[in-house]
C-alpha cells in the first residue's frame, strides 16, 4: 500500500480526510503534517499534533512558517482584525494568500524527502466561501507544477473536494466516526473545540452541515 | 510604469536580471526580495540586501525561511556533503527540492500585498546543470498555478530564460554593467565573490561564460 502525507490542521475537514486514508491505506501507511503560520490560536497546532499520535499515524511534524505574518495580512492571522467580508471583496477577510498552495509545496518538499509520492489535502470547493485556493483548477494546476518543479510523480488527492459540509458528515458517519470528529476537531474562528462559539461563519457552516445531515438521516 | 519584484540573490543571474530591469523601469519601480534559506554562506544574504540598497531600488526585503534545512537535505544547505554529482543522478547534488517553486510562491504572496502583479526571476534552461525548475515548462505552470491561488493576473518574467551564460554576460555589457556583475556579485559555491575560488561548478560555468563571451567579443 502506498503511503501518504496529510496536510492536517485538526478541522473537520483534514479530520476526515485523515480518517477516510487510514481506513484506505492503514495508519502504518499515514504520514501527516501541520503549519504552524501565525493562526490565531496556537492550540490548533497542539490539538493537531494530539491527534494525529492519538490515530496511531506512522509520523507526524510540525513545520513552523513563521514569516508568513510577516508578508500579508488577514483577519485569520491579524489579531486585531474584526473576521467578516469587506463590502466589494470576492472573499472574506479569513482568506489567507497563498496558503494552500504554500502547504501543498513545502507539504511536497517533505514527502519527496521521505520517498512519499501522495499529498492528501481537505479542500472543497463546494462550500469554498469564494477562496480561489480550494477549486479544483487550483489543485490540478498545483499537481502539474509540484511535478515540474520536482521531477517527482506527486499525486494531490483532494477527497473532498466536490462534498458538501453535509456530505463530509455523511462521510464520517459511515467511517464510523462522526462523534469523533464532532467533538474532538477544532474549525471554529474563536479557538473553541467541538460545536465551537456557535456564531462565527466556520461554526455556522459546519452547523449548518450537521443539522442538514442528521436531518437527512432522520428521514431515511 | 508598472512594478516588479525582483528574487535576487546577489548572484550574476539576479543581479543582471535586477539591473535589465532598473535599465527599463526605473529604479523607483523595482522592488527586491533575497531568501535566507539556510545557505552555506550568509554573506550571500548580506551583499544582496548591501547591492539593492546601492541601485537604489524601491525596497528590500529578506524573508527567512529557516524550516527548508529541516525538511530538506542536499549540498548546498548541509555543509558537510560535499558539492559533486552522484552518480546516476540526473542533477548535481547542490540542486534544492522546490527552490524556485517556494522563491516565486513566496514573492507572490508578498508582491500581492504590495499590489505588484509582476516577478522577475533570474533561471536559465539553457545552462542549468538539470535543475527541473530552471526549465520553461516549471515557469509557464508555476505563473497560472499563482494566477489560479490568489485570483491575481501575476506575471513571471524569466529574462534569463533562454540565455546562455556567455549571452548573459553580453547583456551585462550592453547595459554597461560588466564589471560590476564581474566584481560585485556572489555565485561561487565557496561563498568567495567576484571571480570566486574558480574551482567549484557554480565558478567553472560563470568563467567559461565570460571567457567565451570576452573571446568573442574580441573577434567582432
Amino acid at each position: 500500500m502506498e503511503a501518504t502525507l496529510v496536510i492536517f490542521s485538526g478541522g473537520q475537514d483534514s479530520t476526515t480526510c485523515l480518517l477516510q486514508a487510514i481506513a484506505e491505506r492503514g495508519a502504518e501507511n499515514i504520514h501527516t503534517v501541520t503549519f504552524a503560520y501565525g493562526q490565531r490560536h496556537k492550540l490548533e497546532v497542539e490539538l493537531a499534533e494530539g491527534l494525529a499520535k492519538e490515530l496511531g499515524v506512522a509520523s507526524h511534524k510540525t513545520i513552523a512558517v513563521d514569516w508568513y505574518k510577516d508578508i500579508t495580512h488577514n483577519a485569520l492571522m491579524d489579531t486585531v482584525t474584526p473576521i467578516g467580508r469587506t463590502a466589494g471583496a470576492t472573499c472574506p477577510n479569513t482568506f489567507v494568500d497563498g496558503r494552500n498552495a504554500l502547504f501543498l509545496l513545502t507539504a511536497a518538499i517533505y514527502a519527496k524527502g521521505l520517498g512519499i509520492h501522495d499529498l492528501t489535502i481537505g479542500v472543497s470547493e463546494a462550500d469554498y466561501s469564494g477562496y480561489p485556493d480550494c477549486r479544483e483548477a487550483f489543485v490540478k494546476s498545483m499537481e502539474q507544477t509540484l511535478r515540474l518543479a520536482m521531477d517527482w510523480p506527486f499525486r494531490v488527492l483532494a477527497p473532498l473536494q466536490h462534498l458538501t459540509k453535509a456530505q463530509e458528515w455523511a462521510l464520517a458517519d459511515r467511517l464510523g466516526r462522526l462523534d469523533f470528529v464532532r467533538t474532538r476537531t477544532l474549525t471554529c474562528y474563536e479557538g473553541i473545540p467541538g460545536d465551537g462559539c456557535g456564531t462565527c461563519p466556520a461554526c455556522k457552516l459546519r452547523a449548518a452541515g450537521l443539522a442538514e445531515y442528521l436531518g437527512s438521516r432522520g428521514r431515511a
